[in-house]
């Protein structure tokens, strides 16, 4: 699956004249390392693998430049710029007339149109292909954690909000995209899996149900670790002393990785993550007790209205 | 189980100066952190706690020093000394007369006197009382990784070597210490468990099996991950790139935490483990694959005779 070789990466990193590279993969992507490494290294590089869990480009492993003089991050789109780092995007091809299937789901002529970095630069196809239907697409410009024309992510929803559609087509996979991005923009929400060929309406209804839930159980914690990030892209600091002046039970944690063990060996009573906002969300299944968003744990403690509840993102 | 509670720590923090303070505390003390933070703050300091997993004083959780003045570090003596770290002894007491149990199994009456970092407060009261029952010690000073009078790693026997002792007397729970110190001083070895207060001689010939069949699984091998840790004690790139160079199939991999999940997403076919010696030793069921020590990969790469077998240590 590796799209261009890497020979355009040679061919980079020797007219930036580095000589000691190191990589860094995304899960997807790990089993690439050895032969990535053994094509770089038959080209005269010395490289040395993160083997750090990594989920984005907010996860850089900057640890790994103090033993290399320039650190290659495949698989995802700039969200903090770095000068040792050089981004390596994988893109994931797909045919375009696969958005037929989305066709009988939409019921507006004017939509917006976003996707995640794999599929970024098949956004213009999409857009023509969607106009010779009778539909026009409001594709947002790139900018801040979402470089790309028309790219979300998990932690940032910009792109569908500045679109300002009534009805937004997502084209990606996962559920967690299209259902943040209709609680965030109150649009209509329509998810097209362009590998699986599926297409669906998608609203937050559940996932609001689920988190009340949470919320409630949280209620009354006597205990509160406020999470705070070390990765490049996560830490938010400010946000965490703000949330830990709400209460006089609250903690400030510092983590890389928030492994569900560590939260039982610490053993507060609820948790409010300002890491990525996706693991209170994704998988609090796995975590021993309530681990809530700031919007939600600004609720339980007052200073902030039920009605305004909000996904948590990172701007 | 807080000794001397923390009014000796406030004082010696306002004697430092330091207003923000970061706490760290290993797996087993993880849970005093609410309580030690509480104590802190009415104090008047700012307090954030490091969530990070933590095994000894060879992770300090130096990242934390970008929100905080000092970092404070329980349970462990140093093992590298850095100006802005304080170290918190973690004592655990015992009755010395539990010390009886192990004389039935002593043969000689000079022998070499070992324990761990939560019992090195003891070690003058148990060499007096062995002395006392015709017993003369051997009490190896601290330096190195092993500060302490008597202390003992898990990856640094020195003060059992030093001893050249024919008999040792471990004081300490867990048998990965004895076994080690079996295998790398050649010496009887006899173990204390002081809290249980149970006593036994133990060998290496159960793990050395065990280590020989991770051994042959590993051999020819088709590709070999050396693992190099980035925490401050455990760091041995050095000794990681003489390994590599063994090896055409070798590839450096840089990582925090060994998680097996994290072994299998990479894909090698073996590992070699240059972290935390007892990785490879007391971890071998939960990996994916065999995790070979140093000086094992160089047995299976004929740079190092079968006689030669050694335990890992870091010097």
């Amino acid at each position: 699956m590796w799209l261009n070789g890497t020979s355009d990466l040679i061919d980079l990193l020797k007219k930036k004249g580095v000589r000691r590279i190191s990589l860094q993969f995304p899960e997807g992507l790990k089993r690439q390392s050895a032969k990535v490494t053994a094509d770089l290294k038959n080209a005269g590089f010395d490289v040395i693998v993160s083997g750090d869990p990594c989920y984005g480009a907010c996860d850089l492993a900057l640890d790994t430049l103090r033993f290399a003089d320039a650190l290659v991050h495949f698989g995802h789109a700039p969200i903090t710029r770095h000068p040792q780092v050089i981004f390596e995007p994988w893109k994931i091809d797909f045919d375009i007339s696969v958005l037929t299937n989305a066709l009988p789901l939409l019921k507006s002529t004017t939509i917006g149109l976003v996707t995640t970095v794999q599929h970024t630069h098949l956004i213009d196809s999409m857009d023509t292909f969607l106009q010779s239907k009778g539909i026009t697409c409001i594709v947002a410009e790139g900018g801040g954690r979402t470089p790309e024309r028309g790219q979300v992510l998990g932690c940032s929803f910009s792109a569908a909000k500045i679109t300002g559609a009534d009805e937004i087509l997502f084209v990606g996979t996962g559920l967690f995209h299209p259902i943040g991005m209709a609680i965030a923009t109150h649009a209509r929400l329509i998810a097209l899996d362009p590998l699986a060929g599926t297409a669906r309406e998608v609203n937050g209804d559940a996932f609001m149900r689920r988190r009340f839930a949470v919320m409630e159980k949280a209620r009354g914690a006597q205990s509160v670790g406020i999470i705070v990030s070390t990765k490049s892209g996560q830490q938010r600091m400010d946000l965490a002393r703000r949330l830990a002046s709400l209460s006089p039970a609250a903690v400030i944690i510092l983590m890389r990785e928030i492994i569900p063990g560590e939260l039982l060996n610490l053993g507060f009573a609820c948790y409010v993550n300002t890491t990525c906002p996706r693991l209170a969300y994704d998988d609090q299944v796995r975590f021993p007790v309530p681990v809530l968003s700031p919007p939600e744990f600004e609720i339980l403690c007052g200073a902030r209205s039920w009605d305004e509840y909000t996904l948590d993102e990172i701007v």
